[in-house]
């Protein structure tokens, strides 16, 4: 997943450009991170009050995080914090956003778009998740032995064919970890809410990052406590050592 | 799997209609739902005092679950909310009600019946359950993480290249969830005692849905505790939002 | 505690009686066991609506449960299974009941009523427990060793200075305990929903026993689940036998 | 301890006021809450750049926290939320606050200082904490059973005489319980980060509050997560309810 | 409790000597161990059938396990294994043993027997334990850290004054502890089934000793399980060693 | 896996019958049970003193377990309780019993012998267990939900590809389930030490069954603790209803 | 306990002193820390090869730990690491070490000793400890919430009156807590084996100190791993904060 | 894996030989064990002060264990107890020991290496480890049931198509197993700090073995504490005896 490296980014300040899916809508998005070569790509999607588009299929997965605003996909209503995930394939809508809102738009591959009400035949839609609000799932233990006290996770998603993964981080005050870590795998993270403290400094609402395998990151720390929306690639593995002097 | 949307009914309320097998026996059946492509369907049979089928196999893989008086099938004598799964061409009984039977009957295609005392050669024997009595087994743990406090289960069976699911669910008094769920599955329900609400009002012994994927339910409680059958077609995920306005 | 052994009544089958405390209020009650020593009582007491009494204190503690209705004191508010312990000397009120209330009402000695809003000087006021509505109590583990699963408690209070217990036993529908126990103290209970068998019969909804200390009783079951209100004079413990031929 | 109710404030925007305790220090404070007859009391105390005071102890106990600034105490240099407890009759210091602090005061009763390097005899110097870096202890489980999930605490102290608490709580984003809570304790807090949301309406940092036993408080919800700093003067007790309508 | 050290005696080798207690009952018993002092002992009472004795009191406790026959005391029913401790000056009665028995008789002092229905005034009735019939209780984990795996207790009592406890320790086949005891309490045990072997050479059914505190043991192994009834005159401590060479 | 049924017999009454595989050894054996197809079979061998047999291999998978005395392959000497399992193909040896042995001997189909020190060159080596001395395991938990507590396993081996185990249950005394099992496998089951009571009457040391799937049996008691050698050829799954009448 | 504060000093590199307590034995000893007005102490007895005492009682309890050799105190022979505990007139011995020991030998009083086989008659004989191997003991936990992972006590003895503890500490190589600590307690410490780091610098085999309440210490590390015998004057409380720049 | 059986040697006393790889480096080696036939080896590395390689990747996997000094790959840099996996076809470094360092170095077949900054587009570059500091990682329980307590282990890489594992393992002082142990795969140690004793004798800092499957070894236990680096060529199994006389 040959990303170029998005070390940090204000998701808030990069210029907006126009956004367009024929047959589907169109609009301003802002690009946080894209793959040249399959089309896949993490943006902020804005749209505005009044928004709309008809119901119909996408040729590659998108997953999608409502940060502000509301969005109706057919019966559901997505809020703050609300997650959804659309196989290739599976059909969904109409879309709407009555007041607008700012979406971070997630599409596994080159985007385009059918409309009809129908999913293509062999489309995997048992793997659709139309709704998760993330207020209404449980916090959980994070998953990384080791991993610091007052830190808890929400799943949003894991990828049975790839072991990818989707989920929230929310640290408490005062969390702290030392030690600096490796992945095997890219990792993206949109930071919510709060702030937190890094070798790439201070990071708070909107900064975003996209990292390739096996670039060391940390230590870290949180005074005020911090939410995070990460993404990886691959199955979660993490290797620690100490940072450097 | 495309039976229609049995959004509520009672099953006492439901007009018997004929029932019957060639070659295996007759009567009245309530129909509750069913799949008019593969005749996969669920009903309640009312079998008569005196009731008797001979030893034979079915065709298609039967579930039942007995809700008043009892059924023999060969040696196995199932009372009150005993269970059994009968993979397709594994032979099983005679069959026999002395004293009568209400059943819920499960068959998972179009019912065809051969008598004899032979399973077919490749029949998958070793997944037969001829009677689990569910006052028998320990309750259990709910799988779900953030279920309420005060529900258990009591697991009748998982299938093994489906994951789809047979369980009893079983509710203290006072049990409330507030939220809404969404499963990438079908799943019905049968109330067998106690009461419930939920967004389709008041459940009582013998309330029945079948309910297609993706469709928003909930929140529910309980206020007097409430024992409920419980089938889905794959492995059950719970997704959760909070009820709209 | 010498109240004479009250194996089991019906409390809505027993006949009211005349109820008054001077100086506080009048009705009726139905008296199910007395101290007669002490005046320690339980009786279920039928508070006809716009019923109303003054504020003031009691020269002996009070509990109650309301099983029916609801019941303001003060500014607490309390409805169906909301419970209420009222120290001896320790003021509270006016009390209400706007649409009547049936209430489990449990002196811990003879009744008297001193009008007004100060409380004496050395009451224990921070024992008082004004309102527990148990329906938001989360089901908790039962607390002796060995005893059936898929039965859980409401602890509504534990006596400091003796041990006493006041707690919600909720069971699943087939939980079953074939043992015979015996308690060395006397144990009060009062079934609020379900229904449940044991030495005594059949128990539903308004059965109440007190049992003086040594009595063995059990086995139990319930086929379809019980919830029951218990009280004990001590400390909880446990000594099981098998029952006798 | 009959502290008027302090509903909610805002310490910041509370009025300073001239503070002197003779032979210790003066300066400016912020009263938030005060017990007229024993002369406890919680106040926001400014110190300003160079701030000293000679070593010497009080005669009523006094428990600290620094919110803002710095300050030390003889050798023990407590930054932003350390706490430290002196118990009456304990000798502590010299006192300063180079850069200035702002420190939330607690007297457990009429404040007077004797200067000097040595303690009471009979003083309680066990139970001095010179100073607890809040930041390096642990998050541990909170302990009210049924308390949401996603809540944490770490305890300051827990007075072995009479059960009284001090501690922080934390909550992760989106923690919510929409129970109604009474204590048989006075309880007061300290909004330290974040913002949460209850019947007293939304609370940011240097919100305070020091209700009275028995007053009904909550539903309270966080979206973005909060820190606070709690005391209550016995054992935390509580009792939950439905919120009226 | 100073009793002779008994090392190891087996029981039923023991000669039978005359037992009486005035005005209660007659017969044979096998002493055991005895406090010359007090009257504290142990001993294996023979009952023949048809055994009798009138209701009553005891002037120092009695403790009893029955491990062969049926003892019947008022309407407590004692079977093979089952316990009774009757605290001073509680009446229990009338006693029989209408097929015959074999009980470990324990007095806690000098026998005498006050025919009649009363207890005394100040007896402590609520430490009466009337019956266990320890094939009724639930099988719990030991209490000392660091013992076998594969060992399992029932606690039949634990004096709330001195902590002296009385209990069933079962063991599996093939459970081990190389290493030597000490306890700083005299302790006896009576093996029930099975076969263990220690310092003392095998034990089997009968086997029985009385340990002064301070007298090393072990280390002991069960090839084919054991069951030893214990008793400690005082809180049980397991300080631990390696035998020597 | 059609052995016939065998219901129950006593090992050591079966008459003892010649014994001997070409190359490898002779002597005499108890037939315990034997698939005629395929060659499969349970016995008990005795080895008398002296005994000796080459290195070498075998063409189907053994299994064994001494029972009494000792015997050593190769560098390994299997005492009592001692386990092999030895695949088909893999070499082992030389055989000898110095002191003679009992063991039970569970071929997985016909015997046949290669003498020699070289393994089959596909033999499955590393699923070679060339001896587990059971007394040397540590006593775990069971593996069935709700299955009594006193009972514990030690489990020798699961097959990776049939999921058919071996495992050493045993069970303190007083340990008792009144349910009835039924399993999809076949079962077979050696009594080593002590007794229980089942539907089969009582069991001590030598008892034998071989139970085909799905024959009801239960319930079962142990008075004074029992070890028994169980073997299913397939997933252990459990399904409980209650002894009919 | 007014010891004066002993910062760090290698036990073995102390100058020995003469050794000697009327009627018990002479010989040479350290002196590690003293109470110049109680007597209490801690010193590093050197025992030579031979020597002997006769059995009698201390007026001040004794604690003991062996470092080298082996002591045998009446029956009982302590070796390397075992630990004894000799209350205030309880007799012990006679007194030997045939191949000369090491003992860490700690007096809570005055030394004076009365020769004779009786043990005073109020002297509290039931907290007698003769020996404790520690190496038989099992490792558990550690007992302060967030202390690293990796550590773990053996628990030697805690007083029942003043809470005091005694424990052996063992961490693995690679432990490590950036924090620092103040307990409210005189805490003294002698390292046994290993090696570790703190703000005393380097510690091995004989460090020792005896540091008074209220004085920071660590961080510290291992890199080797660490044994560490340990004793406190009260329960153990231990305050975090941060290292000072 | 037909390595010869190294059953036991001193690293630091094998005689150094010369070491290269063409394109990559030469200096010294002192080699430990080797499979002739593959390649695979274990070797102790020696890089003098300045040792320097050029990027690029080798035909086999290396799996590295600095022992002593420094080692830089790339970015990386690894000091005493770092591990590192690179797969065969990965690129990684330039390589560089600017102080000298010690290292095991352990191909997974014969060595050869091709210079360059790009991996062979098939190499499985997700499987990576560029650097675990074991000393970050947090210790963890061990894997096999029974194995002694105070031990715990560091998983370092478990190869997920063989199950081959490579860990460090930690004992505090005073642990001892008295049991014998099997595994069906070969298992290579190398004593890192401490000491333990076993059937080979006393084991020491640079004490390495490597155990062909099916040999037993053991019992084992170590007075002062001891951390080894293990290897298994596939799952680890342990089979349990007793060691013989």
């Amino acid at each position: 997943m040959p990303r170029p490296y998005v070390r940090k980014l204000s998701a808030y300040e990069q210029e907006p450009v126009a956004w367009s899916i024929e047959g589907f809508a169109g609009g301003q998005t802002r690009p946080l991170s894209a793959d040249p070569e399959t089309g896949a790509a993490t943006e902020l999607l804005e749209l505005p009050p009044g928004w709309r588009a008809p119901p119909g299929r996408f040729r590659a997965a998108i997953e999608l995080l409502v940060v502000d605003g509301g969005l109706a996909i057919g019966e559901y209503r997505l809020g703050r914090f609300s997650y959804s995930y659309l196989p290739a394939g599976v059909t969904a809508g109409p879309w709407s956003a009555a007041d607008g809102a700012r979406v971070v738009w997630m599409p596994a591959g080159r985007q385009a778009f059918d409309a009809g009400r129908d999913s293509v035949p062999d489309a995997q839609r048992e793997r659709w998740i139309p709704q998760i609000d993330s207020s209404a799932l449980p916090w959980q233990p994070t998953i990384t032995p080791g991993f610091p006290v007052g830190a808890m996770r929400k799943t949003l998603r894991v990828d049975p064919d790839t072991g990818a993964g989707t989920w929230l981080l929310g640290m408490l005050p005062q969390v702290r970890d030392t030690r600096r870590e490796v992945h095997p795998t890219a990792e993206e993270g949109f930071t919510l809410l709060g702030e937190s403290h890094s070798e790439r400094g201070v990071s708070r609402a909107g900064e975003y990052f996209w990292r390739p395998p096996f670039i060391p990151h940390g230590p870290f720390h949180t005074d005020v406590g911090v939410l995070t929306f990460f993404r990886t690639d691959g199955p979660l593995r993490t290797d620690y050592s100490w940072p450097g002097p």
